[in-house]
């Protein structure tokens, strides 16, 4: 099987401030899209002129539609073309429209059935525009599985090796953790119980204070994770000291290659520029030199084989990453039940 | 169906003066060959040494017969080993020779049959060595169908688009165009009428002149273009100012890829080498970077299904390539047909 | 048929200073395998961990023990896993383990059944490890058949043409040559008779001497050879004038690509460390700029091809590669024949 994906989702596109005046081109679990800001707001259609098969994206917006760059067809954000510089439109000229929507910063597509695309399932990311919280984004492209990092970020133990000089921690081999369940939401915890700041916090507490580290998952379908670190006093859950929370939205291109989009958002530093650099620092290494090359790398090792018929050895701090994978094959074969039933019907 | 190209046809290998002493190597139609100069003139034989397979155009050519690097076996024009520098030329060690043609400036090879290789089924390139004339040759690799850019250059009228820069035109939508056929020979015009010259003839007349700009197409089999461009009187065809003759020579390489040959010959500053340099410099730009990188994008988009099956939407200004496209697989099917019954006597 | 090796064989992984306190991993006849310094000595383990197969050799060797990169599981040299940073390591978790020897200097696994491995059948290469002599390894990866290779060093008359700035001779029209066999090892000889000193000895010797300059391989299976070159006075084999050893150890990495090891070892000029370092830049040279690309231009031509169903032809020269062929297809036809045996049983 190739290129199976679940097809009625909300797939993260693209961060709001990756379109301006230009449109983008970028493929979403197998579906060629381009999104511009149309007349109506943000628009997303199938990335190719129907003409000549040119992507759009390579095009321009002219008057908030998408003028194709080879022969300047324009196409509006209903999908149909809407201006021919030599005549009239081509009746049989139009493209794929592809359900969209903005929200707190994200660029959603949902390559399946439009008539199911319902706004309400997107998972909530606010407070990645809360005015009261600093927030850096960025993006990876990884030559991996997107199956691959979701398992990397519903296993945090990782970071005690993966981003040793950031995040690891003394209290490692006493780390508690929790796997735990709503409907198709995955949550999972570990917590690091009364050891020293790790490296990571050391510019803004001293390295003999000690501190309880936990970090909280949520992982929505298809494949995003919301983190929540927060750091309180030893034993006292309740006792807060600072904190930050994360958005980890992996969105499948293809076999084999997903778009890794990372946001870090805190409460503490508002409006300290340099600590926007030091976190733009911390991404950039972290998620480009750290954890990419591991994913590459397992899947370059695993290649077009399926990981879970490879009879992988399971670990207890699997738990969380094995229910997501399960949630989404259930959904998936589903989905794939359901359309073959269709076409027999 | 995989290269599958019309094999009894001149398809252009090299320019003239891409050969010297050294041999040259390259893929012809599926073809892996290497010409050079023989002692009795330019030569083209199969280009792999038939006793380890080393392709010969790594060679030397030695007193007129080409030396394989590997071993030192020479092969003659005729393509058997005339030398063994231990012992005599093994009597199975011969290559396949192609039919090969210098014409002009260009090198023609033939891949099909030998017998039917007519020289007289050359197209006239001949203004490309006539020395009343300045002529700039270029050459780039696309990795794109060559259909893909016999189409591009069957539809001028994206240079609106693709070469604004250099040739946008304010008297677009008023374009006038035409097709016909002469036999297998596919004639295209397109006209702007009576505006202000393009940017590409501003340093040989003045921003406020009245033109009318005439450029027509010439194909032929198998995928060859001469077009005539003029500059005459608005409204008065005959009232010739200026013009350029050029050459557009796409050989496939194989699927997906091809070899673009590109001539601009002027008959107005002839013997200007800072015009010849300017010249250079627009064709760099034009074809290496304008048109190559979309052809390129429509390859990626395309993948390696047939454009034809894709139902493109065709506009009236297709008519020049539609024609061309269906010269060309009548002549293939018919080639293809022979075969099977040849195989099948 | 794919990657098709011989499986029951000694094969060169690396140099025993490759590896010190990293692992290093290396594909082995379609093996992923990983060698590290272990509590034992030198220990071969499949490059992938069980848990979410990251490669080892991505990892570190702590106390002995591989850790993996991931999530810190560590395996011993058994294949075990020992240690778990989270509790007991899982039952499951264990990696296969290759017979591994260290000998003079080379690393070596075993790919097939362990019961096989016999340290006895590895091929005889002390002279590398002779302190009477200075030995100079290099290693260089190439994209072509290992096959390729070993037809290339089985017959050397390839150096007056591919290495002709250092190696070729006014001596060659009259090349004397000889193969013999002993069991399932190939010799031959090439003598170069009564010339003067190629251009690599003319450091050590004038221009103006005579010499008889002497190559004899030893091939062994799988694709291992050992070149004593040896140069003497004038019709006097027995009158030695001075000559060098070398080993070029050829390790398949999968279809269309190999390990090439190479080693130059010499019984003057000891100590000279001058003299090493032309002679690194000889190799540099003589391996990774002309034999390198010689085999990977012979791969692309041959393609997935088996060369010996493309009718080469065969040259009287080719006698030594002739029959290190056939040796290793019947072995490792008479191993596939026992594996169909053994499922069917």
């Amino acid at each position: 099987m190739k290129d199976v994906f679940l097809r009625n989702s909300w797939y993260m596109f693209a961060w709001s401030n990756e379109i301006d005046d230009a449109p983008l081109g970028r493929t979403v679990a197998g579906n060629s899209v381009v999104c511009f800001r149309g007349r109506d707001g943000i628009a997303a259609l199938e990335d190719a002129c129907p003409h000549r098969f040119l992507p759009l994206s390579l095009g321009t917006v002219v008057d908030g539609v998408l003028e194709c760059a080879y022969h300047g067809l324009r196409f509006g954000e209903e999908g149909r073309c809407v201006f021919n510089p030599l005549g009239d439109p081509p009746e049989r000229a139009a493209v794929r429209v592809y359900p969209v929507e903005e929200r707190h910063g994200i660029i959603w597509v949902w390559p399946g059935d439009p008539a199911l695309a319902d706004p309400e399932r997107i998972a909530d990311f606010s407070f990645l525009t809360d005015p009261g919280r600093a927030t850096v984004t960025g993006y990876a492209y990884v030559k991996a599985d997107y199956q691959l990092a979701i398992d990397n970020l519903s296993d945090l133990t990782h970071v005690q090796f993966v981003h040793r000089d950031y995040q690891a921690s003394e209290a490692y081999p006493r780390l508690q953790h929790d796997t735990w369940q709503d409907g198709d939401i995955v949550y999972r915890s570990i917590t690091f119980p009364d050891g020293p700041p790790t490296p990571f916090f050391l510019n803004v507490m001293p390295a003999d204070r000690r501190i309880d580290i936990r970090m909280e998952t949520r992982w929505t379908l298809p494949s995003n994770i919301k983190l929540t670190a927060s750091v309180t006093e030893p034993g006292q859950p309740d006792a807060y000291i600072m904190g930050n929370d994360s958005a980890h939205l992996v969105t499948p291109e293809r076999d084999g290659s997903c778009h890794y989009f990372y946001a870090h958002s805190r409460d503490y530093g508002v409006g300290d520029a340099a600590m926007d650099e030091k976190i733009r620092e911390w991404q950039r290494i972290g998620f480009g030199e750290q954890d990419k090359p591991v994913l590459e790398a397992q899947q370059k090792r695993i290649g077009d084989r399926d990981l879970m018929k490879m009879r992988p050895v399971i670990l207890p701090t699997d738990a969380g990453s094995v229910r997501a994978r399960r949630i989404l094959a259930q959904h998936i074969a589903r989905e794939q039940a359901r359309e073959t039933e269709a076409v027999e019907d």
